[in-house]
């Protein structure tokens, strides 16, 4: 049997584990024949090494280097996509034009250009200089990162070429990519092209590598071992926590993309403006890649009545007309199926969908489920626990009262929207609600759905427990998500010619900003 | 018996718990008279419950409200300085002129100057606006913080008056401050003083609460609990871990200050220059407070040979001859004791010192160990365990590659000092140490000891774990510090008259500092 090798110190090298497994093709249930390895400690041990080897040689280094590697990957990339594409497609079930070529691609390449750009300009480690003092300090690369990609972006957040990939590398760190076991082949075809990159502009053996799976023990060690700087994880809340547990005890950051059902509050006002639109609006941003989006609405907050049953109907109708796509794999749709059996334990009523769908694939029928209010805050963590796919619940409020009480009782999400009147005529709504949900989401939307996720400076996709593991970070936005990857570096009365270019007083580039004296400028100091 | 009430909810209330303790005089071992509380759970829940509620009531104020307040605070400690500096005299045994009243008191009142300010300016938020997109997003207050203060630092660090109260003040948010058991009555003057300048600028009830003390098991219910933001810790590191293992589980931020040795590395030209001079300096340093700095130089490494032995012999005399001063309390004597028998179990040979001292104080002689840097690298974790106090540990390394090594071997520390000569000799040696020695501190020193801490927008006091529990935050330095108490707010094409005013188009106040489109400017958007 024909096992694939593992990417450890710059070299493919076949596996010394006993184990290995193969991915199945969500479309057919079909196992796909291709093998991966199951890496075992020691050689996760040896790719720790290198990767703290690799960290030594190039903390230092000007992050023009780095940002040459990004460049040169992404250009390899973009010539490998027709084969990207497939094995994705093939792996995953998302659609190879609309969805994997047209969309995902071009965000995972734009990604990695914007991480490149941000490497050379320097600006991203926020050097402060006290002139009078003589104190100045910058961030600096953390040492190697760990990422572990989920499943349901095989590009964009792929351990090995995916957002946090480009930030961990911006940042100048080494990655220790552990793919997802979902797309293994995809994640092969990144690294191969990663490695070649690597090897054209330099960068040493142990910088990029790859591991496809490890046991969950093994994965604990990981993140907690001595010579790794942080990790980075998306993916399902338990086998983050689990591995939040481990790397918090070595006193070692972990930065975690948990679960998010990211509610929408609709308003009155936009109700009897525009239900028609906002009905197709949020059935599109639902049943979106079969609804395995991170920023997925899960939850609608509407204001029980007749416009709201109608919104319903309308919705309901969508979703009932909508065809059904494949989910990523057999655990999701198991956790989905248990996810709304629970949502049904807990009071809420199916009005559509809520059962397997026909077909030969991973197939769950688009699901519309409705509860109370009142029942909503009787049992306000039952009934928002993640159904991750094409489902969401409806929460029929009594009034904007009730609507506040319900985005006080939420958990922390990644995102939360408001719809609301164009005229004005639900400002008195929105005051009341806003500042409750403002608190428990990192992004407020307004007439807007979640599920896009502009690569901005100002983007912030992060938020409070458990969609994070902290508030104050975000894991899509250039420069900000290098700076998770950073350690606080001061040099006090450090002799001119020992300091870092980007603490000197000459700016080393003459555009990086730096802040002198409390000014942020891209000047010279002194 | 009287004992002092709590301060929760804006009223002194008498403690609806049993049990209380009293404070003891370090330089005569006699208990002082004043007894204070310990907090049973259902009232450190009020105090909670307070803080939630005047969270809400602030979290949108303008920076200028929290700046009134931190203003009026600081007029008001300096009012009432003479009885300030008593209390913690006699609670302290610390210098009452030279150190209190002329350099921690005037230090305390400047970071509350430097936190209103910075309140005010509202620069720390990080305003960032992406035109285009309409994304924008900035730090916004997290919620209550609790901040447990450590025994060192009576006032620059008190839960209620120090650097972490004044800096999660200056980001919005309500404090409940837990005293340190070792100077009830000092942290009692400061509460009184916060709780009158906050009625005086309109704080709302619950904003400034104090607890004198908790038992362990209530303080981690207390760091977890779901309306809690953050948290501050300074202190000892076993109750510190704790701490931090009850709020990750909760995935509530948690920043500690837990431990340090701040090696110094005095490299053979810096020796052979100036030895007298580097032994006045360090043992002004070391024995300044007793010894008692979070940056006290515990470590100090030095190339083997008759110039080091001399500069040892020069530390030991002045050791012998400096007065031996009181140590903050009982638990610090008997910690001292224990870390200098298993500092010497571990293969160190004391030159002077290592047994408590004469007269009625918890008195240590100053303390001076020895050891060799093969020692060292053999047992590397049981001879850099902190003894915190008035001691320090000399390793003399045979070459600059041993010197290295010791670097490599090193836990992570707040600080790390190499001494040079100011000719440039030593640069080969300090080219081979400092990249080592840089990866394991916060802040990286030439000639010139760690103790000294300037409230610096550039300082970092902070570094790997376990000196702290997260490498890219500092608790010292406004406004870095501050961002460690906030959450990140985004806001996705949200209506212009919806935004907060550090978001809007026009800038506020017309001097604070955004990110406009790739830009750090003072002026307007758009």
């Amino acid at each position: 049997m024909n096992v694939h090798p593992v990417l450890i110190n710059g070299v493919w090298n076949v596996s010394t584990g006993a184990q290995s497994f193969h991915a199945v093709n969500p479309q057919t249930r079909a196992a796909l024949a291709r093998r991966f390895p199951v890496s075992p400690w020691e050689e996760i041990e040896r790719a720790v090494q290198a990767a703290a080897r690799a960290a030594e040689l190039t903390r230092d280094w000007p992050g023009a280097r780095f940002a040459r590697f990004l460049e040169r990957y992404a250009t390899r990339i973009e010539g490998r996509a027709a084969e990207l594409v497939a094995a994705a497609h093939e792996e995953t079930a998302l659609p190879a034009e609309g969805r994997l070529a047209k969309a995902e691609l071009p965000r995972t390449v734009n990604q990695l250009r914007q991480a490149a750009a941000a490497a050379l300009d320097g600006s991203w480690a926020n050097p402060v200089i006290d002139t009078a003092a003589n104190i100045r300090s910058m961030l600096a690369p953390i040492g190697p990162v760990c990422v572990f990609g989920p499943n349901n972006f095989p590009f964009a957040f792929n351990s090995i070429a995916g957002g946090d990939f480009a930030a961990a590398v911006a940042a100048g760190n080494p990655v220790i990519a552990k793919g997802h076991s979902s797309h293994p082949e995809t994640t092969r075809l990144f690294a191969v092209e990663a490695d070649a990159a690597a090897r054209e502009t330099e960068l040493p053996p142990g910088f990029v590598q790859l591991l496809y799976r490890t046991d969950h023990a093994d994965g604990e060690r990981l993140v907690a071992h001595r010579l790794i700087g942080a990790t980075g994880y998306t993916g399902a809340r338990e086998a983050g926590l689990r591995l939040k547990a481990a790397a918090d005890h070595a006193g070692k950051p972990i930065y975690l993309e948990l679960s998010s059902i990211n509610p929408v509050f609709v308003l009155p006002g936009a109700l009897a403006e525009r239900s028609a639109a906002l009905a197709d609006e949020f059935a599109a941003s639902c049943l979106m890649g079969a609804g395995q989006f991170c920023t997925n609405p899960g939850l609608v907050v509407v204001p029980a009545g007749a416009a709201a049953e109608a919104f319903f109907e309308l919705v309901r109708n969508r979703f009932e007309s909508a065809p059904v796509a494949a989910l990523l794999g057999e655990g999701v749709l198991r956790n989905l199926e248990r996810g709304v059996e629970s949502l049904r334990a807990a009071g809420a009523e199916a009005a559509t969908g809520a059962a397997a769908a026909a077909g030969s694939g991973y197939c769950y029928r688009n699901t519309l489920l409705r509860v109370s209010g009142e029942r909503f805050l009787a049992v306000p963590a039952a009934l928002q626990a993640e159904a991750f796919g094409n489902c969401s619940l409806f929460v029929f409020a009594r009034d904007s009262a009730q609507m506040r009480q319900i985005a006080q009782a939420l958990e922390g999400n990644l995102t939360g929207a408001i719809y609301s009147a164009t005229t004005g005529g639900d400002d008195a709504a929105y005051a009341e609600i806003a500042p409750e949900l403002r608190q428990h989401v990192g992004r407020l939307l307004n007439d807007k759905m979640p599920t896009g996720v502009a690569v901005s400076p100002a983007m912030n996709h992060g938020g409070p427990f458990p969609a994070t593991g902290h508030p104050g970070f975000t894991a899509v936005g250039i420069p900000a998500a290098q700076r998770r990857f950073a350690m606080l570096q001061c040099y006090d009365s450090v002799r001119p010619h020992r300091l870092p270019p980007a603490l000197q007083n000459q700016n080393p580039t003459g555009t990086m900003w730096r802040q002198i004296d409390g000014r942020w400028t891209q000047g010279h100091a002194g």
